[in-house]
């Protein structure tokens, strides 16, 4: 089976995106943005209205495929990317998710080692084949150059949901119980990390081409806890998914881990890492850049203000950056009040840069 | 007046956190914690359900003073720090400013440039002098050995919450803001630097020892504007407390610096760093030890846990960074849910522990 996937992928370097996991630095290089497909475009908001709830847009394998290909339509992007939320992972373990409008994610929080004990994997997999569908469908509609980019959250990040019942500034119920009880916490790692297998697996067969594994919290943990938290789980998610699929790339993206990502790369086995907004240009030339794929890392804040600081932004990351292997991207999600003109601006600016480094 | 404060302040090397702005290492290390006077203690419950709203706390003298006593009373920490909130600053400035229980602080958000300049400095004296007025009780109550820290909130996380009315995970308003009109954007900073020498010239006047400045979302910004929004209002406001209190020592504490952090002493001029729970020891130990005195860090949410990991944790942290000038702190500030039992314990540890590096 890993065999006849790695058949299905390999004419795909005429997707030029993966020309740079193969340590190509491409010029311009390709660009996709986190969060293309969303609330700044119009006719996403047209099919979110005709969805129902958030998840159920998730859930509905033709609309989940149409407003992934929007952004593609628009814009050109050299990836598409499935779109779905890292919250339909608790989602199919049982617990019960939902999305309160203007305020983000709702879920029953796990309030011990108890209820994470209650979790089960048994009926996961009806949940996953709903996603991989919309995979399939993505792989049949999508130009033969796009990409198709696949992913899940971090077992830790997942976690601070499910432990804390919604999205908070410091993590601080998550972060609690994995110091009160760690085995318990462990327990609740394992079973994301052979869920998230199973989840990423599923897109695999159906047609991803690449995966990206988001962990948006992983700034806020001291180190030790860095280490058993963000790198071991996602060193064993990695592990698995390379087992399985050796030919399918991987990026990392934990966000906020500043000084920990060089470690990140080469504990995890990552083939690419994520660098967000705050990370110096320097620091990325110095410790990532021609060791791993580098994808980044405009603000997104910047792309809403556009303009000639924007211009200027760019060209500097691409000027840094460009000259190894190297995804342009923007350092966390597109904002909803993101002007779509300005995104057509960016990918016309991205693709004018030549590499002169 | 800057002589009559030296004269004052020269004995005081009886204060033993004061020494470490000598260059000296001391073993054990000094010891305060963030928002050592808060919501954990029932002391400060009671008080503060005597003085109305959050900031009638902040502008009642005995109140004030009262509960800054508190802390020192239960575990002789050797450093008293100003009960008073970042958010003073605004209010003294004509920004309406009220405190939401449980949600934190809500100011009518200031909108645009326009908003920006019709603040006034002009009536903010009044307001410091009743700060001022807490610091000198409190140089009459405390121990002759207990310094008195004086703070303020830097220009950057003062004006995230000036113009995003609330706090944030993103700080994306500001952020915006200033992207959209640096003119204005610079226009808050200079008065906010203004402001915040008026009111830290107060305190000193006033009894203070040392100074902290506190950067929260310091973390947000990518490296340009971290040197404009960060670097550059925090080196001005530096500048003029050096000039008019050469002696008196500053702490920055700009949380999420990361990889900044050791540009940012450098370049701000401060005398030491707060280090916040995610930067590893390893690379304060590299970076910024027996440069600057060094402040952290340990998680509060370790606090909260206790027990034999904690121990070890702060065993490790005095460790490494108390061979060099040491003041040992959290991370980050006190959580409501800390046992008080945790902070004596953990102050016994601290003073239990000898330099062995």
């Amino acid at each position: 089976m890993t065999h006849g996937t790695e058949l299905k992928r390999r004419p795909s370097r005429t997707r030029r995106l993966l020309s740079v996991f193969d340590g190509e630095a491409l010029s311009p290089p390709p660009v996709w943005l986190m969060r293309q497909a969303g609330r700044y475009l119009p006719e996403y908001r047209a099919t979110r209205s005709k969805a129902g709830g958030f998840l159920d847009l998730c859930y509905n394998p033709a609309l989940a495929a149409e407003v992934t290909l929007q952004p593609i339509r628009r814009y050109g992007f050299d990836a598409a990317i499935l779109f779905s939320d890292i919250l339909v992972v608790p989602d199919a373990l049982g617990q019960k998710v939902s999305f309160v409008e203007g305020e983000g994610p709702r879920l029953s929080p796990l309030a011990d080692g108890k209820a994470i004990a209650a979790l089960s994997l048994e009926g996961a997999n009806r949940t996953f084949s709903v996603i991989a569908e919309t995979v399939q469908r993505l792989r049949q509609d999508l130009p033969a150059e796009t990409a198709l980019i696949g992913f899940c959250g971090a077992p830790w990040t997942v976690a601070t949901y499910m432990i804390g019942g919604q999205g908070s500034s410091d993590q601080a119920t998550a972060r609690s119980m994995a110091y009160r009880d760690p085995q318990a916490f462990q327990a609740l790692m394992d079973l994301l990390v052979a869920a998230s297998v199973a989840y990423l697996d599923g897109q695999v067969r159906a047609g991803a081409d690449l995966l990206q594994i988001f962990d948006s919290w992983a700034g806020s943990l001291p180190e030790d806890e860095f280490d058993r938290w963000v790198i071991a789980p996602t060193r064993d998610l990695v592990a698995e998914m390379k087992r399985r699929h050796p030919g399918v790339p991987i990026i990392g993206f934990p966000r906020g881990a500043g000084e920990h990502a060089a470690r990140f790369v080469r504990e995890t086995g990552v083939d690419a890492v994520g660098c967000d907004t705050a990370m110096p240009l320097g620091q990325i030339r110095a410790t990532l850049s021609g060791r791993t794929v580098v994808q980044g890392n405009l603000d997104p804040l910047l792309l809403v203000a556009g303009g000639a600081r924007m211009k200027e932004r760019v060209r500097q990351i691409v000027g840094k950056l460009g000259v190894n292997p190297f995804i342009f991207n923007l350092g966390h999600g597109i904002v909803p009040q993101t002007p779509p003109a300005h995104v057509a601006e960016l990918v016309a600016i991205v693709r004018d840069t030549k590499q002169t480094g």
